[in-house]
């Protein structure tokens, strides 16, 4: 397998600083970027990462120092289009793995300006990366982070990007329909059409990974060192919910579930996410191809993942409640689920299923930070998908309200 | 019927400004809003309309003083937030009619700043619409207009909107899938999905009109005197095909088809444009309905009409030839095309259907306005959709260069 040299943007976030240790160590050139606008959105919504993280120079720099080699960080934002271009151009990827979007569809749904500014920034954003590898590196290969919230949840079968549809005595195979429940989900929607023009159009080689909820914080890199560790988010706006119900049940609080809890979704453990964003760099898509993987591992309904949490701390002896809550989005919490996920399974994955033994370690980093847990921020609110403020703020989301409470 | 209070967004437009008039015409108090960015694209693009077009103070004090009532006209932006907010919340609309948007395909595809300023525009454009409705006019019926070429060329029946799948034993409807040609078309993709989670999520009322090409340019109303005249493009980036086929051969030059000139598409007239918006306004869709209609009377190829054209002129003596041109779009111009056009037939639509006279009276009209004909915006130059560049010019987008030459 020949070394690429692969561009990460979002090289800071809790998937890209991983991702670009674990392609760094698979041999491959690894040019890590970003803007740090995710460390600004943290000051904004007064919410922080469980685990201290290191600045982007001293995780490079400790990367360096323990001889694993050169990642090269360069801090530059992607819908300063000169900027991006110029890096296309200067480095002539092989790869592209693009995780540089406002990623949480709470976030998108506090208020018009950050519904605005989610879609603008994401689509604006992909469309510069698209014009910069279609002028300065047209062979490039797309790996581009999309989410399984793109397809909703229809009452047919979930198929990987495509489907074949018999209707009035023809055929065709076209996009599946897309059903998103956010302004953040829409935004990945919108990214899909446009990276499947440009393939059609220009010939662009691309992958969309359509991603499930990731869970987890460890990975055989982040292990390495404690400067080397990625963020772990556990709040109402960044938090996914696997990592929310564990520090939920750490720290001796209920498990929060949104309604009946059967919302079903698809999982997968972070370092699968590693794992398949490999898959797709070393088997490339061809000139022209626009080729969507469902990148998760299990589906499991939200109160089932409570339930397992539940369970894993009552093997320890610990007690664990679980309360169901109004659901504060927009979607249901009944529904048919069938989704396909086996091409990143054909391509060589090999999944880790989900063990209590990961729950287990998982509360086990939460205990080491406990002592940095934010009370307010922990299960009681979210924001409103329909009037886009938190029930527990008054006139203003709640996001902006200073974090006050911590668990000594 | 009750007469409405109706805000025509874009009315600075082609359509949009006799859309106002006829509105008007039927009873309704309509405010025509624009920012009018089209008048300075035409600057940049060094195009004009065939017909003089006069000011909106001009337009609706014309409309005052020949007694046909007031339009209310007011300059705003709709990417200005709070200023459309505020509109919305003064006016608190039945209806809201859309037309404010880039909505030129090779104006899209010249380089990366029209392509990401026509999808900015468009995306949050509509988005600030959306959210200034759902908090000052939930009730507030939204027609917006959209464009049958959000559907691409699929190789089965295009439906309107929406399509029931049978998949694994299993039945959903739902929306149609997309293969947009264009970063234009792509905008309109991106709107039909914000606007269908909202419907979903908030309970707004929407109408997507997926509108064919329109032809003509006359109406009732903008018949009833020169200063009430709608603009007319004929150029290779604001013009629609009949309207550039036709000023083409009263020039006496080639039609110029692109390719083969199989390209079908759905077509009507702008009267039936007119008809369509009023029959959807006074049949309003649901709290939380998204309703698709493909807004378009006749399906007909490129190559089709050029050979109407030819032969309108033929009954009166005019010889007019049919050019190729290699085509600059990325599009088939041999495929399988049967979109359904029921739904505004069910409401009442009595179609215009395309005539010979028809074409006679815009031969006529631009025989009127012969002198304005600027020959280096006829015909030879389009946007290259993969290089984004005039084949017409060198180095720099066509559509920059001064127009030079005018026929007497």
């Amino acid at each position: 397998m020949r070394n690429r040299t692969v561009i990460v943007l979002g090289a800071d976030g809790y998937l890209g600083w991983p991702q670009a240790m674990h392609l760094s160590n698979q041999g491959h050139r690894v040019i890590a970027v970003d803007n740090l606008v995710r460390r600004r959105w943290d000051l904004e919504c007064g919410t922080s990462s469980l685990i201290p993280i290191s600045t982007m120079e001293r995780r490079v720099e400790r990367w360096r120092e323990l001889g694993r080699g050169d990642i090269e960080w360069r801090m530059v934002d992607l819908t300063d289009a000169d900027a991006l271009s110029d890096l296309i151009a200067s480095i002539k990827p092989d790869a592209v793995v693009h995780f540089a979007e406002q990623r949480s569809a709470p976030f998108s749904m506090i208020d018009r300006e950050h519904a605005v500014m989610t879609q603008l920034n994401n689509v604006a954003g992909t469309l510069n990366l698209l014009f910069a590898l279609h002028e300065h590196a047209p062979e490039c290969h797309l790996v581009k982070l999309g989410t399984m919230g793109e397809y909703g949840t229809p009452n047919i079968d979930i198929e990987e990007g495509f489907i074949t549809i018999e209707h009035n005595g023809r055929s065709d195979t076209l996009p599946y329909p897309k059903l998103p429940g956010s302004f953040y989900h829409l935004s990945k929607v919108h990214d899909s059409h446009n990276i499947h023009f440009v393939c059609r159009a220009w010939g662009i080689a691309a992958t969309d990974l359509n991603q499930g909820v990731v869970y987890g914080c460890n990975t055989p890199e982040t292990a390495l060192h404690p400067e080397l560790a990625t963020r772990f988010d556990y709040d109402g706006i960044w938090g996914t919910v696997l990592n929310r119900f564990i520090v939920q049940s750490a720290i001796g609080k209920p498990l929060t579930v949104y309604g009946s809890g059967g919302q079903t979704r698809g999982f997968l453990d972070i370092r699968d996410t590693m794992a398949c964003v490999q898959l797709s760099i070393e088997h490339p898509a061809k000139p022209g191809e626009f080729r969507v993987f469902n990148q998760f591992t299990e589906q499991f309904s939200v109160l089932q993942l409570a339930e397992l949490v539940r369970d894993a701390r009552a093997a320890h002896g610990g007690a664990t409640t679980i309360d169901h809550t109004p659901n504060p989005r927009f979607e249901k919490d009944t529904h048919f689920y069938n989704a396909k996920h086996q091409l990143l399974v054909d391509l060589g994955l090999d999944a880790h299923k989900l063990r209590s033994t990961l729950i287990d370690s998982v509360i086990e980093t939460v205990e080491q930070h406990i002592d940095r847990v934010d009370l307010s921020q922990v299960g009681v609110s979210d924001v409103e998908w329909v009037t886009g403020r938190s029930r527990a703020a008054t006139g203003k989301a709640q996001v902006t309200a200073p974090a006050a409470e911590t668990v000594a």
